[in-house]
């Protein structure tokens, strides 16, 4: 099975990207450009994005390169230039990278990440950016929203079956995890990323038994420790009953039953009732999982409602920002050797220059984000945009994902209450220009125009 | 970087997966089990899914084993036994499979995929089964509505940048292609699926230059055929202007100017006006290429409109399946040694037995479908489940990638006209269930009640 790979990755691009790098080798225009990737106006469903999938950006940049198979394949197209495919085949990013740290809220318009490199280093990783890029903070920030409604619920990332392919199942378990997820389903996630794993039966276990009980009294004894049945193959009072029974006969062999899962019906009256068979069995250390295209919005409906659910496992409205599931990202050319650039085109402008961008706090939370040109005098507030590479090598070490997942709650807890609310009338987070971008802005559209 | 690879694929599945499995291996349960790949109900925006993603699946089953990474990781975690590890590593895919043949429309509750296999590897297998088949087929699905909108005109695959994750931008380039997109901007995808790459240029590109002018007239000498100008960085009709003048200026040295291309604005408006322009600058032959959040919906708009567009580039709209970004595919344990089985949940029952499906046409569509059980005599019609992989074996020859679009085109053709309707209230394609397999279903309810 063909995969995308560290080799054949370069490839991964629009053919324009190619066609573009040709014509500017062709005439010599390699000099230093800047591009912003910032998402220009977020989908209505969302009032913040969660930053992430800069390490993942960075992993490609250092390792950009065409090998001989990927300059085989270009010359094969019959329409580049020897010169064009010698030079491919030397090419390494030698640029600079500035970045908003994983885990931290961006709001329109704010620059992610910055690329300045040779105008055509700059330009050809410029899909594999705003793929990487936005598919993990669309992810992210999705997590995010299940995390402030499940309140101090856990949650774990259900979402890999219904992924768009094998990456994404890959990469939105990380992403999740950034937004507040505490584990996964995926094991390779497990593997590559050190999140920690969870899991616990499906139906066709409990079908694959001649009857409910059995299948229960093998799981349990299977896996004596931590371990949720799923109690909805028939019916899911009776599935909480036998429960009950089998925890309760096995008790004396040291087998505890950490929780019931329910996947199917209507999840408040069932938790309900199940909450109280339970109780009355004497497993009120029992806990109630619950599971089956679960979002946000069911999560803070059935909370809303008191329902006496411990934890939910989320899916695929996770795993895809089912709601949202593209973010308009934009990688823009911004400033080159001639000076800062602009870009007119309806609904799609652009913003030039070289930028920083500050967060203003107020006492218990955020109160306003400047976007201001990188070489004005400082707004106040925080600079969010960090050098993370310089002349194509890494400058920072990376942050653990334990941090980053710790940055994100930590910014989280000081968005402004009318961020944090699901609905999709809140007001707009402030994102101001400085005077000094402000003004550029306007000299460069009156010259235009 | 870590990339999903063939040798770490195996752990790309859900926990539960791995402890059912365990607990099957601990009871000696592992006798030959068949389970069904299906959708049950289409979202209401499909009235038909086009099956993609076979090859794939039989790829990942040809090649499924767990290496000493993997086996090293999951002895980590502490909850498995060593006999089952030993099993683990010595495990190969050694079932049949069964498959309805990508580019074929396959409806609500049909098999697309089904395996028997012993049931551990048929349960280990069932998480990325459902999250290659899925997203594939739901990406050729979309295109293949794509694909009845644009009625005779060419549309390309630009959904790359916004697909989610580097895999799924490789597999939604071939599965559109599927659909009917007769190339993509993805270059890798070029690469390893031989389908032909096609490519415009960037806003950034014009922006590099002192004016429009110039930057058309460098490109278009540097690719003298088959390139298409983007005119919409600045004023898309002086844009038009300003291709027309180069293009003329260039056509004594051997330059054609292939088409231009709008990404922004008023699309139909802007067609017409840069129609108008072109003709009077004596380049009727010059193609009008539309772009900028394009989906079915738009393009039927467009062209019921009358609007004078050749080709259409379809990115994030159809590389995502926008409109329904997720297909509730389920895999599901239908038989086992001890016979045919049955899942009652709420919402989520399942149909016994293996199974066959029939498609009966009449004079010039399909006229209705007709799941039976594999051992009744058939109902009449075309069978559509093949065989395709017998004792891990594959059986039958890959399709080439044009066989299984001119698939997909046929069974579109055969479609009856109301399921060819982009509109959400079609009516349902009638699936009926054979007498026998509705009374094994019948049968088996009242057992269970």
């Amino acid at each position: 099975m063909t995969w995308v790979t560290d080799d054949n990755v370069s490839l991964l691009t629009d053919l324009y990207e190619l066609t573009m790098a040709a014509s500017y080798h062709a005439h010599d225009m390699n000099d230093q450009a800047t591009f912003d990737l910032f998402v220009r106006h977020l989908p209505k469903q969302r009032h913040f994005l969660i930053s992430c999938g800069i390490e993942h950006a960075l992993d490609y940049l250092d390792r950009l390169h065409f090998d001989n198979d990927a300059i085989a394949y270009l010359r094969s197209l019959g329409i580049f230039e020897d010169g064009f495919l010698e030079f491919l085949a030397d090419l390494e990013f030698t640029g600079e990278v500035r970045a908003i740290p994983e885990g931290e809220a961006v709001f329109d318009g704010e620059p992610i990440l910055s690329v300045t490199a040779p105008l055509i280093e700059a330009q050809i990783v410029e899909t594999f950016l705003l793929n990487c890029i936005m598919f993990e903070t669309m992810i992210a920030s999705k997590a995010a929203r299940v995390s402030i409604a499940a309140q101090d619920r856990r949650f774990v990332d259900f979402s890999l079956r219904r992924d768009q392919g094998a990456d994404a199942g890959l990469r939105a378990a990380r992403a999740s995890f950034v937004g507040g997820a505490v584990a996964t389903s995926n094991v390779l996630a497990g593997r590559v990323f050190g999140i920690p794993v969870n899991g616990t039966m499906a139906h066709s276990y409990v079908m694959a038994f001649e009857d409910e009980v059995k299948a229960f009294r093998y799981f349990l004894r299977d896996f004596p420790q931590d371990t949720v049945l799923l109690i909805d193959t028939f019916d899911v009072e009776e599935g909480a009953r036998r429960a009950a029974q089998v925890a309760n006969e096995l008790g004396p062999e040291g087998v505890t039953l950490s929780g019931v899962r329910i996947d199917s019906g209507d999840l408040a009256t069932l938790t309900r009732s199940v909450r109280k068979i339970l109780d009355e069995a004497g497993l009120g250390e029992v806990k109630i999982v619950l599971s089956g295209d679960l979002d946000e919005h069911r999560i803070e409906a059935l909370l809303v409602d008191g329902v006496p659910v411990d934890a939910f496992g989320v899916g695929t409205q996770m795993g895809t920002s089912g709601d949202a599931p593209s973010l308009g990202g934009a990688y823009k050319l911004v400033e080159d050797a001639h000076g800062p650039k602009i870009k007119l085109s309806t609904g799609k402008a652009t913003f030039p220059g070289r930028k920083q961008v500050y967060r203003v706090s107020g006492d218990h939370s955020y109160d306003h984000d400047v976007i201001a040109l990188e070489d004005e005098a400082p707004p106040g507030g925080v600079a969010l945009l960090h050098q993370v590479m310089v002349e194509g090598e890494r400058c920072r070490e990376s942050d653990s994902l334990a941090a980053i997942q710790r940055r994100c709650r930590n910014t989280l807890s000081l968005l402004p209450e009318r961020l944090r609310s699901l609905d999709q009338s809140a007001e707009v987070y402030p994102v101001r220009h400085s005077p000094k971008l402000e003004g550029l802005i306007r000299r460069m559209q009156s010259e235009a125009g």
